[in-house]
């Protein structure tokens, strides 16, 4: 990723000022606050602003309970409860502000979250820069046998493959420049750039909803690139609000969800009984999913 | 409005710390923070957290942009011609969190504003505190002759109606008391409290919904209670984003929309053209609103 | 609960007629368009509309997945799957619309859910009818002691307790008619009218944020009142969208989530090793849920 | 537009089928379900359900008033007062689901409004099909020297313009199809197929958005190929609730909205004082818009 240098000037100068505020600050968030963590081969995230940490959502789910609460559960146990309980609202009281540099295949999935506010760079305002994703060697892969949107081995001839997509975003994007030149309207000449262009937005979501992208984009049914983003926003979150961050890898990430059947077959194991793959019951997929998260080969037939 | 002692060593504790920040800050809200805002009897709005100044919009609406724009337009006009165009994103990217205190039967037209996020005292977790609004005498009006959602004329008796209210309130609350020291639960004793009862809430919302929230409250038409809450936040308003402020009184609160019917006959008198009252292309109401507007009583007959 | 006349009236009326329609349409609802089925003393929902059924979400999810698909998997499969993983958008492409009829302090509950349109009668506009809820005995209980929010046992002076709520609600109504017959606004009247007066609205919500809705409602936790709501409710999906109904129960209502924890215990117990409470990896409480959940009394010291 | 042999059949199915209901049904919109109007060169939309017509929103306003409000103002007269008023939520009570073929630059912008449901094909799960939108002479123009965002004159050199764009668009595909032979997966394979390429999905929004997606989309400014969609949009709006669309026409589209600034102009205008232009109330801009609005070039120096 190369930053302009313009964007480097502005960088340093608003990390050389600082105010004075009564506001709940998180340390570690100045410190990376403005700063592009580099993700895929022209992208970034930055923090442009944030608002409250997990004292915030504490205070707003205090109000609820009213008085005399307070010695009954610590901080740490109280959010940990509101997330196991599912009570959501107050992880709503926090807000991210991310500056985004993702390609435009990467943004038509996030945008998706619909609940979160976006300014996007408009090819009808300005000009594309010429800057493409293409993806390195090891993310070249075939189709996936197992799953119908996504991938599985990596390619014998992914160079082959690389060059094919780095040659027709070149010429995607000289055609592009030859239309401009010709003077046809900057909102007409972009629907030939192919959407490993890259674009870029601000973003600003509370951390309710941050939580449940999060869920979707870290899965590993999200497709490899946005999950590049995810990831770094995931190492956001242990640093703005960890004890939230915790709690959700606890009771969202690595949690488990039973069917009342998964459910049941599990008390039968418990109990000692014996059991037996029965279709009637669950699908195919539904038995191969329990008796791999939980081990069961040697123990349902 | 007695705030409590609690509250109090709450807030002076909080006022007195400071810590640094990056983020974009502003003085004038800084130097309100958590201070309570008295509003009707009981009541009150105290910031609890803001993020982003005029500033934030303007930098939001320059990513749409693209480089090169800055020198075009400055700050102010922006904002202005964002608000003035309806390009309402930019105006997501700030947002102002609250503490309020008001009477239920307020909360109730409150909370119709979707786009926002909530927690409330639970009257299922906590007892209800005798706070109840009585209004004022000057407050205590007969039913409109105009409109019908509204009051019109002071009432003459209207201390015994006051009596009336304070006296109902009192006798609620003391049955209230005495349904939960027969230990019945107190999600069952509050559903006799009537709503002129305080509660109170943290409310988060972005600066577009407030915008869209304080039109609507602010308005003639809303109801006199709630209007009191609305004028204490156009105040903050004014202070955490005075830009905005200015131009949404400018082209929302104080701007007019006349319909195609109406904007055809201002053409015509402008024109110097006569016009009559011509009820296929209005109606009396809208004539009347329209003579009203424009002072047109010795002119459209 | 009594129907007032004028509304049987325009309910025989409307189900009198018919019309020919190419839309999707279940002759189960048809059947019960429009009547009202009693929920507590006085309230009641009923079915205004609908907007598709099982088949049109199969639609929109087959929009995703292009040609070819049909065969892999049959309707039934995809919907249940769907859920399982949690694809909630073809569910958003079904609507009900609801006439109810509800004590205020259930529709304070209710209204929290925010992706939901609401028209409701207003006490600014009209008279509040005569209509409290007074609960019946076997509902008079005191509070719960396990459960902050919720009831306990039936209360030994439940009638004394009933009597209470009644004679109060009969007060709050007569001080409001004499406030009325004094000329006061009705906006202003009716903020001593307790919250156990009913009210009513017209509700429309898609299914997907129906069934969220629904999980909420139909939980244990839920307030008695509302509770009853969503068992009609839920009556209502089990004849709208029957697949889905079903699917619902397997995979949410009667799923139970296990933490990152939890799910360490049960592997370690399914491959035959001994768990002993550990207060560092998860609280007593937990402990106590899972234990509860599967029956693991005698297994876990 | 050719419409597959495949969709036609399932079109010609559906509209054999026919079920009698109670719901509320538009004779009108019977007429044209489930049939495909053309726009652009190979996109439609066809409408696979609505719900509600202008009485369903009268019957939830009359909610809200209560009883004995019928006879004062006629459901045509309501409508139009509850549009004029911004009481919006009687309109969220009908639905519209559309099936939209339309090219991914259309897609994206037409995304931006976040209140409706949508189930998009996915070309991770499918292959692209060959349909790329390539822009009429007519319409490649050059950039607006008024407009930042939009288009101005016919280019003299349009047709290789068109051809430039054809040629990219073939060679973008046949480079697709070269990497999903090569084994890449799909998810990949499509990151270099323009945005005019065509997609299409399933998009549901209630007729209170709907309008506003309307206004947007209808104006001048909006990009000339989703104005294509919103002009059928507008007709099927017309067919669906004629009342609705009238007073959508006479207080939104055709209305204009007076800042306070210059509707204090307007004022000194009919009052016939002497009004100069002054930059100090208002922007050249905006003086000019009010000029050209009310054709006062001969009025105002």
């Amino acid at each position: 990723m190369a930053i302009p240098e313009e964007l480097w000037r502005e960088i340093d100068a608003t990390r050389e000022q600082w105010s004075q505020t009564h506001r709940p600050t998180v340390p570690a968030m100045e410190e990376l606050l403005y700063l592009p963590f580099a993700i895929l081969d022209h992208g970034f995230v930055r923090v442009i602003d944030y608002q409250g940490d997990d004292a915030a959502i504490v205070q707003a789910a205090r109000v609820s309970y009213g008085k005399g609460t307070k010695s009954v559960r610590d901080d740490r146990a109280l959010i940990r409860y509101l997330l196991r309980k599912k009570h959501t609202t107050p992880f709503e009281m926090c807000e991210l502000k991310l500056h985004v540099k993702l390609p435009i295949f990467v943004a038509r999935q996030w945008i998706r979250t619909r609940t979160a506010s976006v300014n996007e760079y408009s090819a009808r305002f300005s000009v594309l820069e010429d800057d493409f994703y293409v993806p390195e060697i090891a993310q070249i892969c075939a189709q996936s046998t197992e799953n119908r949107q996504g991938r599985g081995e990596q390619l014998a001839d992914a160079v082959v493959v690389q060059e094919s997509i780095r040659s027709l975003s070149k010429l995607a994007y000289a055609t592009y420049t030859s239309l401009l030149e010709r003077g046809v309207a900057r909102e007409l000449a972009r629907i030939i750039v192919p959407p490993n262009v890259y674009s870029m937005w601000y973003w600003k979501i509370d951390l309710h909803n941050l939580l449940r992208f999060q869920l979707l984009r870290l899965d590993e049914r999200a497709q490899w690139e946005i999950r590049q983003y995810a990831e770094v926003i995931d190492m956001l979150l242990r640093k703005w609000v960890p004890v939230t961050h915790q709690a959700f890898m606890d009771y969202q990430r690595y949690a488990v969800s039973l069917s009342a059947m998964a459910r049941g077959v599990i008390k039968r194991l418990l109990k000692g009984e014996q059991v037996q793959r029965d279709y009637d019951l669950m699908s195919k997929r539904e038995w191969d999913e329990l008796i791999g998260e939980f081990e069961l080969e040697d123990v349902i037939a």
